[in-house]
């Protein structure tokens, strides 16, 4: 009998989908950073679903402070907004505990959550608490809705052949700290997509080794990666930077054009914050493959 | 230190929800069935969101037949949209599932759920798969968007002292497995908001126990409860009928002067149903108190 961890979770997910009835719309479902809704041709603002899950011992450690691991589980989903060049706007929050929890903990995590939501301007707009039996990991889900002007959206699936690859911050290490305390790069999409609208963008959440490869077959591309230019955290090697997981920087494709003007604009708007150029798309079939990453159910690797 | 135990799943809520920003709109938030969200005076129909959770050997065993689970777990929504007048239209499901987990469980959880989205006509829009350590129990939380005619939004805070209390179906006996294949009220309180519009409404979840001091404080009210009158499942006693939970049966408060018309009209549309007049809404302070009920995270009473 094959188990989860024999198929893999991209195979799962594609398997499970299969199952259920879709929706019909065009611009949403599985497989981008978030469902996209769209109100009619009336609206100029479309909708943004998405869910989250973060659990003890996989995401965060049962040691961790609980206020750091409420601000990243609800960054890690404003950070999936801005991957779609949109932004929070009501969060649903439920969390599955063992009752002998402390309360303080609860309270910790909720007020790490309201940092985060007061941040980025979202509020919470319902939940729900469940128990979970003695020893079980704790569980957090966060469903929130959000909003993207119709014409900034950026899908994953749009990207072609010969448009450059980009990647924000540093790649790597997130586990010394960052993943716990990263700020979602909401302010660096809303600017891009008002200025140098990529053609396709993601958040990189399990590694790029992992998510580089998922951007480039959702716009039916193969991918070329310059390891020279990839920024690498100090301190981190090459393959934690592919690896590690966890880095919530922005990844996109820009057509060649557009990328000098923005490249040379970028540093006056975020003086803090690197913009690396890190290869191209290229044809389907063409490039090259990469390995590891962080795959929730598929052989583990160091 | 306290503990989640120490202090109950509403007062949990209570002091949690205070920590975070929240939704301004008069219409929305925690404490009633589903969160309503008013997209502007234009529009015709309100937004509903909610998220449930389900978890492993507190609200399903984990021999269960897992398309039963799914069912159940989609259907709980389902009955919550149905308790404020409204439908389901898009599903976030999220698993945390342990890796050893068979395939195929996965599988037949995701038919049950697509068995109750196909029967509601709601969608799949997007979802999330996490790991949890070996050992830990399996967690399933589902957030839905809904919708509802702004005419017909029934919310849990808007009875008036006097109102009749009526309760559909008959309570108690989940556990002799109706828990895992209750089919959602949404017909009936359809059929209830299009033509004699409760005042004040909500699903049996936790049990009348609980859930009926509920409804009359969101409005502000007392309750008295006519126990000769309370529709028992036949084979159970009058405090399972109370305590049990899980009957997913619509609990709602009338104007007097039309539930005579109600209760007469009632048979002819739903033949198989009962429903019963169990008491009626009192001025707060008087009236009578109800212990019992499920509590996630207070003291568990048989």
């Amino acid at each position: 009998m094959n188990s989860l961890r024999d198929i893999g979770e991209d195979a799962l997910i594609q398997r499970l989908i299969r199952l259920v009835p879709r929706d019909p719309s065009p611009l949403a479902g599985p497989g981008d950073d978030c469902a996209v809704i769209d109100p009619g041709p009336g609206s100029a603002m479309l909708q943004l679903l998405k869910t989250d899950a973060m659990v003890a011992g996989i995401h965060f450690l049962p040691d961790s402070p609980a206020r750091a691991v409420g601000w990243k589980a609800a960054a890690r989903v404003v950070s999936d907004f801005a991957a779609m060049g949109g932004r929070p706007e009501r969060f649903l929050i439920t969390l599955a505990l063992d009752p002998q929890s402390p309360l303080c903990w609860a309270e910790e995590l909720y007020r790490g959550i309201g940092d985060c939501l007061s941040a980025f301007d979202a509020v919470l707009a319902g939940g729900e608490t469940s128990s979970v039996p003695a020893g079980s990991a704790a569980v957090i889900s966060i469903a929130a809705t959000g909003c993207v002007p119709r014409d900034q959206l950026v899908l994953r699936s749009t990207g072609k052949p010969g448009h450059a690859l980009f990647v924000t911050g540093t790649l790597g290490g997130s586990l010394r700290g960052k993943h716990l305390s990263f700020s979602p790069r909401s302010k660096e999409a809303n600017w891009l997509v008002s200025n140098y609208k990529p053609t396709a963008m993601m958040d990189v959440s399990d590694g790029l080794a992992k998510d580089l490869p998922r951007l480039a077959a959702a716009s039916g591309c193969g991918f070329e990666l310059d390891r020279e230019r990839l920024p690498v955290t100090p301190g981190c090697t090459l393959a934690q930077a592919l690896g590690d997981g966890e880095d919530f920087e922005l990844l996109f494709a820009c057509e060649e054009a557009r990328s000098a003007a923005m490249l040379a604009a970028w540093p006056a708007a975020f003086p803090d914050l690197p913009l690396s150029r890190i290869g191209q798309l290229v044809a389907s079939g063409s490039g090259e493959t990469l390995a590891g990453g962080w795959d929730h159910f598929g052989p583990q690797v160091s």
